[in-house]
């Protein structure tokens, strides 16, 4: 089916809004992206971002960029415009007072309690409003803010590599390289992006991972350690990083106070937290996160800990990349017990999209989360 | 790039021979699969193709069908025309005698001993001769009579449908279904087109399969039920086909004679073959399967003969259905031990191609197979 004009020429200016949106990946958070485009008579007059936090929302920094050219022109958004006194005063009225003619907006605004708002706002105004243009792109973009303004914990992915039979590692414990080089560039993207990366003591203790956003332009995410019994060495790589106020160890009341009190002089924030059986439990730990004003994590292995989240319904997304190799059944599963008895209880995951990544494939899907964090 | 037009009505004309040509899939062993158009001053005016091993030859169905229309006309043919008597007379032979002015071919005869004799006849006998287009998919289409025809061993294909995480089954052993509706549907297409299916005693202890195709229009492959040990039960659902003079029970010396003639009782052909720590030989048994006519197989499971067969580097081909689904680390692994120590030991995959099958997602590729089968 061909599109009509108008149809393609709004697809082409939201695509545009949600490029220049995506450019703050990582840099927004607790904030959703945003990017806007305005026209007039047909010709792109001025565009913007969010860039941080606190910085001028998109549609403010395209209307100081066109000045006086606002007047008449028509605004593309991927985010219904705010209504409300934040850190900043609310878009509508700045864009009303522009004399902007049109908005169109992808996706309303995920937060129940403002949403719809912003639109009849401008609509009161005297501005046209249309909604919904590329609504599901614009709400992929902006997955983790949703779910961290919905339901007050932060949107959780879990990144594994494996062979094609499903293996981490060698029975020796050879793991390096399963996955290609592009791989592992895009996982470092992924850091760039996810404001929290999150492993289990074991794999420090393994794999004395870093943990850095090793690319360039990067910025290195908040890094989660969970360690019930405080196992975790103090000379592990991760608390020698530049970035080591941006360490959370997250242990259980029977962690020494000594070792607490080490791992915080190198420079870590150490969370007791409440732990069943030998591991820090989820929820409590997620709202946490959220309060610390961390939308999103990206959990980065091992077996044990991809199986506590997933047993316990915390995941959201799943980023599985597979090397096309094959290790063998004494090789190292990517995923603990889930106390799957029969096919029908095994976790399922939804929307799956492939993709080539370098020699590897990539592999994504959703997984339905616990209803355990949601506000209403 | 654009194709110029003439390159475009090649590709267009070769593909159509192609799909004449996989018409006949599983039917025309151990012949390879043609197909041929006729055209004449751009017209299509005949085709046809191999319908079964020692019918017609792709060509002479078109050129009955046009009669003394073929004289200038051009021929299409995915596979280079035969110039010796086998069951039939040479097809070089009858195109030259119809006055065929041009003959376009996908992939020269993959026999070394005959390869470039048929387009040299061709080209004495005053025929335009052309080679090469579409050549990548022609190889494709007969990778299993190339394989057959040079190495004197059929071409193996390792089929597994595993969860994401590369799981079988559930710790309890419920593997039922792991893979959706229409994978199933696809392996019994493929079922009918091999030749041959492969499983160890183990997977008829435990699953009891019928292996047979199910299908409208379509035929039950070879059976080869790999069993060292002779443990298959006599009332093995497999044994009670229609097609139970199609099953070859392989086992070893160890064997007891009167389970054998039980076993030949109720149809079977066994074969009793060089075994090594309770495992028969794959390559000898390769041979065999060759020399009975047998030119491609598909293994079909369970673990342990898939790895049997990896480690000894017998299989060409693997097809990888995913459910999008994990089972957990206590499920069933999809592939025994392969010996790997190291990350650089393990069993590379080329040329991978992702497709969507139904819900799950299919992986193919390709393994370098041992050259202990070459004919040269």
């Amino acid at each position: 089916m061909r599109l009509r004009r108008e149809e393609q020429l709004d697809r082409l200016y939201m695509r545009m809004a949600c490029r220049l949106a995506a450019k703050a990946a990582g840099r927004t958070s607790p904030n959703p992206m945003v990017g806007a485009v305005l026209l007039r008579d047909g010709k792109m007059i001025a565009s913007g971002f969010h860039q941080f936090a606190g910085g001028d929302h998109a549609e403010i920094v395209a209307l100081k960029k066109a000045g006086t050219k606002a007047k008449g022109a028509t605004l593309y958004i991927n985010l219904e415009p705010c209504n409300h006194y934040g850190r900043t005063p609310p878009c509508t009225r700045a864009l009303i007072a522009a004399g902007v003619k049109e908005v169109v907006v992808g996706m309303k605004d995920p937060n129940p309690v403002i949403s719809g708002k912003g639109l009849r706002a401008l609509a009161r105004g005297g501005i046209k409003v249309r909604t919904g243009v590329l609504e599901e792109e614009c709400r992929t973009l902006n997955e983790a803010f949703t779910k961290f303004i919905t339901r007050g914990v932060p949107f959780v992915a879990l990144k594994l590599a494996a062979s094609l039979d499903g293996k981490i590692a060698t029975a020796s414990g050879d793991a390096r390289w399963i996955s290609c080089e592009e791989s592992r560039a895009t996982v470092h993207r992924l850091r760039d992006s996810y404001d929290a990366v999150l492993v289990g003591a074991g794999t420090v203790i393994t794999d004395n991972p870093q943990l850095t956003c090793r690319m360039a332009g990067g910025r290195d995410p908040w890094r989660i350690i969970l360690d019930a019994r405080l196992r975790i060495p103090l000379d592990a790589e991760f608390l020698r990083q530049r970035s080591s106020d941006k360490n959370i160890i997250v242990t259980s009341d029977t962690a020494p106070a000594g070792k607490i009190r080490a791992l915080e002089n190198l420079g870590a924030t150490v969370w007791r937290m409440p732990a069943r059986e030998g591991a820090v439990r989820w929820l409590p730990l997620l709202r946490k996160l959220a309060k610390t004003g961390i939308a999103s994590v990206l959990i980065e292995g091992g077996a044990t800990t991809a199986a506590g989240a997933l047993k316990e319904k915390m995941v959201d997304k799943m980023l599985l990349f597979y090397a096309p190799k094959l290790l063998g059944g004494d090789g190292r599963y990517m995923i603990d017990s889930l106390g799957v008895g029969h096919i029908k209880q095994s976790v399922m995951l939804q929307n799956l999209t492939i993709q080539k990544s370098g020699a590897d494939l990539l592999v994504s899907g959703y997984l339905e989360t616990s209803g355990a964090g949601r506000l209403r």
